[in-house]
């Protein structure tokens, strides 16, 4: 078996003000998981809705993680903003802090960093980037797992420093032949249980079948799907039960295994 | 004598993106204080000027303070904005994490916390607002030294719950006999060295001399002038230069004190 | 019969970036009401939700309004800024403006102002506030309708002034005997033809049954309903499908009635 | 001669809040030029400082021109934001109806549009943007004014569609032999009289001397120079100066001429 054990991490957090987002409620995907990544203010995510998000991780014991974005709330931080990468870094560093002060008060430690969506893509290509993030972690939190796709620099360059690193399984993406995510203008409905069965085959096998047919092996530590996917309810139960049910456990990631 | 030993703060990184504030460089006025409150981005500071000042204050081993204010970049942060207790303490919770991160990067953990302009008005007669934020911080940081004022509803909670807590003595403000400050719309050009020998008497006396022209006492363990009044170069000169000259040790604070 | 003719008006684009809110799209409300108040990106709305919803007001004949508030999409505008009235005037400067660019390119003119939620409470009640607002109309648009309560410093100035003016009847809230609205902190689920015909009523007879079980005569030329009231869109359906069947014609206010 | 008559730019209100930015105030600056470029908030100027501005240009019957910018008020509006044409192109609509409402309160009509910093240089080289950009000046302001480099595609669309356009020469900007400015990551600090005669030499011959060492043509209608270039008051004193010596009449672009 590929994988006895693995990590279920989403996104959470990611209204602000008073507008929420996704169509299952945070409460509800919370206890389906064992990693969060929360919002930090950037993308989406106020201090309230931060304190009431990290509430629920601990409330859960859910590894708890910083989800740091471009600063645009408007486009989600889904647009790219050409920063220099030390002002992109110490973007960061602010959100993650910021994200961390509200585990502080909630007694559980920060666990992880995934920057969002067009940051967490631009660091996947840019090794200067990259670096620039792994040595500040380095000093910021040596300890931190740095999540990020398998094929990445931000994965090379964290393995190559010595950062605790994750390679994430997207289980409501597809995937080409070159191990990369296939991205959808529009996401179309996805069947819980044919995802549930792509994770459960991924953890077995190490295997994935890609856009094209072909079957890849695609290597990972942790399962990601997304809170603002159609039906993401249904999705990680799904994708919970099934990998239970197939002798997989859930856990977040340990510094010892 | 009053005190042998005080603490000298000064607010820093009062500027945003390309706009700096004040008429004195951080670097120039960082070397004279031992302590220092940093803006942390919802009233001044962005997170590369953050970095900048926090580099400083770790360079010249000054106490390091967040300075979390309202979220009011245009007003910077002097304008009360009617928010609930748990939305501001959440604001401070933020800023406060954002902060200490740039620490952690530099080295320096965080000495204490310091809210800014309004905000640190509004908690002085609030004593709803002081309790969460005080309750907070035994959460967050129970060492954090909490600045306020020695009139203040911050001040008498925090001994109350038992939050270490630092009263400040203002430098470059007039008192009246109640001991508070006088506000004054447009701030007049200050004698340094004036200044100077009013924080010795304070130190040395433990009394000030109010607007109404009587001699009162003041408590404090901190010393306070402002990056932006004007001259504030020579006003922190002339105090770092009498003080010393007076005897008296200028310190961060301690907890062994 | 008291009114004849009527406004209905609505607030409208009150989402931002990905999000949006309320549980009607603003294109199922749009062709049920004869005035839009649209967010003008301080409390909600961006440019995008701007131009769509100027777009559709355009498609509908609808009278387009600017809906300014504070600087506070974290709080939706509903937390008072304490700034100077210049200062708020100005903020309703910029975004009348920049609402009424979109009209531009949609080719309808702007119809009136209308400030949201707290502000637009803080005018009522601030004589000051309120002259400045109005004496700046008179420069801007000495032909803009300003929309306020009956009950109001906006009204009596704005009558004073010869600012044109509509006084709101408000369909999904509450008035107690002094003609003031009762505000609730959570919405209760309103029963649409109980508020449908409250307003055939406010409109046949001028009265309205208060909270205390009085009735009051109420003086309005719009009616105004919440695109965030639960069962906003079945309650705005009601109140035209009533109002039309009682004689009631719904249209934007005309400066020759 | 080449130009008996030019029209003279500069950027201005680019503080924010209790900030101010260069070192020339506004209103020293606002004798000197025909035409002003307003910051309209997003990359820089709030309310209350383009009310001020706006103000100082109707005293001084200067042209008025929107000046909008990525919303990057961290990096002054410097950084590309990777959005949509038709994003930007509302972002531009938003803040060109919000400076002309501040118009409209002075009493003065908007007279022109000049994209700012990152925004004005990726109008300049895409044609998709830059047409976008156009068909909406049609529809929400055909008499208005698009300012632009003399090589980009702003200006072969404006001119190909019909809208007024004005070509800029930098008086405190390098040319390359290619008749693109060369940028200076520092600026250094330039002479006033050199920089003056170059203007009059533009006027006068058409041409300007590159870094390359060669004499080009260089068509325009209007100089350019930065309120933030060091010595800015200088410079612009020198320029009308010497441009009024030697015959050449200063003055806003008029649609007759």
């Amino acid at each position: 078996m590929f994988r006895t054990t693995v990590d279920l991490n989403c996104d959470m957090g990611e209204g602000f003000g008073h507008w929420s987002y996704g169509d299952a409620p945070d409460s509800a995907l919370m206890p389906l998981i064992s990693s969060a990544n929360v919002a930090a203010g950037f993308h989406a995510g106020d201090p309230n809705q931060m304190d009431a998000v990290v509430g629920l991780a601990a409330e859960h014991g859910v590894g708890l993680g910083a989800h740091p974005g471009y600063y645009d709330l408007q486009g989600f931080g889904r647009r790219t903003i050409k920063a220099k990468p030390e002002e992109l870094v110490n973007d960061v560093v602010y959100q993650t802090g910021a994200l961390r002060e509200f585990g502080r008060r909630h007694g559980i430690a920060l666990q992880h960093v995934k920057p969002h969506g067009a940051l967490y893509m631009d660091f996947a290509v840019s090794s200067d980037m990259s670096r620039q993030l792994v040595d500040t972690l380095q000093a910021t939190g040596p300890d931190l797992f740095l999540y990020c796709m398998s094929v990445s620099e931000t994965y090379r360059i964290a393995r190559e420093v010595g950062q605790p690193v994750i390679r994430e399984f997207y289980a409501d993406r597809d995937y080409d032949n070159s191990g990369s995510i296939v991205f959808a203008r529009k996401m179309r409905k996805l069947d819980p249980e044919e995802v549930a069965e792509k994770c459960v085959r991924a953890c077995v096998e190490g295997k994935v079948k890609t856009v094209d047919g072909d079957d890849i092996e695609i290597p990972f530590e942790s399962i990601c799907f997304h809170s603002d996917t159609p039906g993401a309810l249904a999705i990680g139960t799904a994708v919970r039960a099934q990998l239970t049910a197939n002798g997989v456990t859930i856990a977040a990631p340990s510094h010892t295994s």
